[in-house]
């Protein structure tokens, strides 16, 4: 169900997602998919969380520099996927409410569960207590999202791990401090 | 003409941007537009064009921190502009290749002239000469576009100056070596 919203946004975008069509693919009746999602952003909200899993947690490798480079891996292998539903979504953000805060809340939940791989880097005296976490975090993602989406670049893996320890640099020579 | 262009994008969206709706608002005849502009991806290219300024040249205030400060004050004006004419460029550039090939060139023109900053602050001695001059300005700007554009928050230009800063730190840590 959830993987032909995905299919369906990648052949067809932000245009070609209705219910219904939703519902043709995947050959659930249609008054079970809007009972249950009621609209394309209810689906769309479900296609992130089961894209990533609710039981998501943040890398725990043992050190500030590992954590962050699995994080950017991870965003990387997100922006570069094949079919792209992550860029399928981000361009349905642009036409859609919904869709936008179904990102937003996304997002805002992984900033917040990766926020324990700066608490547990304070814990180990590898970055000052006033480390602001959400914007350490904001300077390991960004150089991907804006190389890969807007910038569309063809930026290989080796920009996740460089983002990371160029922010790792940063946050040791005291940049994000609250 | 051009404000013909960005008016349409911003009340229409890209839907509403054709060469004949741009023709009609602009009161220029259609055969004119269409020999000058050809398609829409030109008109596009020629609204970036004319919004900033063929002669933009990096600022210099004397210091790498208040170079890259004013760089960001400028994205961050252009990303909460009323009316949103980068945004609306942006979200057209998920729509259509001509668009997303004007944005992408009028941001690597951005950045090459941008890095007369970075190479005036290695001769101040401000910065180790290997410094990457692109992974320095995109860890810049980044930041700004993430929260702006992608994670849709109200960061005021207090962002500006911060994301700017902290890569100055990351650059004078020793981050960005090629």
């Amino acid at each position: 169900m959830l993987d032909a919203v995905g299919a369906q946004l990648v052949e067809h975008g932000y245009d070609g997602l209705s219910v219904d069509a939703v519902a043709e693919r995947s050959g659930v009746h249609r008054t079970t998919v809007y009972r249950r999602w009621r609209d394309v952003g209810g689906l769309l909200v479900d296609v992130l969380a089961e894209a990533t899993g609710d039981d998501w947690r943040a890398p725990d490798t043992g050190t500030l520099a590992g954590d962050l480079v699995a994080v950017n891996r991870e965003v990387h292998a997100a922006l570069t996927g094949d079919p792209p539903v992550t860029l399928a979504l981000i361009a349905a953000s642009f036409r859609s409410r919904p869709a936008a805060d179904a990102l937003r809340t996304f997002w805002a939940d992984r900033y917040d569960r990766c926020a324990v791989i700066v608490r547990r880097a304070v814990d180990r005296g590898e970055l000052p207590a006033r480390t602001d976490a959400r914007r350490l975090l904001v300077a390991v993602t960004a150089p991907l999202y804006h190389e890969l989406v807007l910038l569309r670049s063809d930026a290989g893996p080796e920009l996740a791990e460089r983002a990371a320890l160029d922010a790792v640099a940063a946050a040791r020579a005291g940049a994000f401090l609250e």
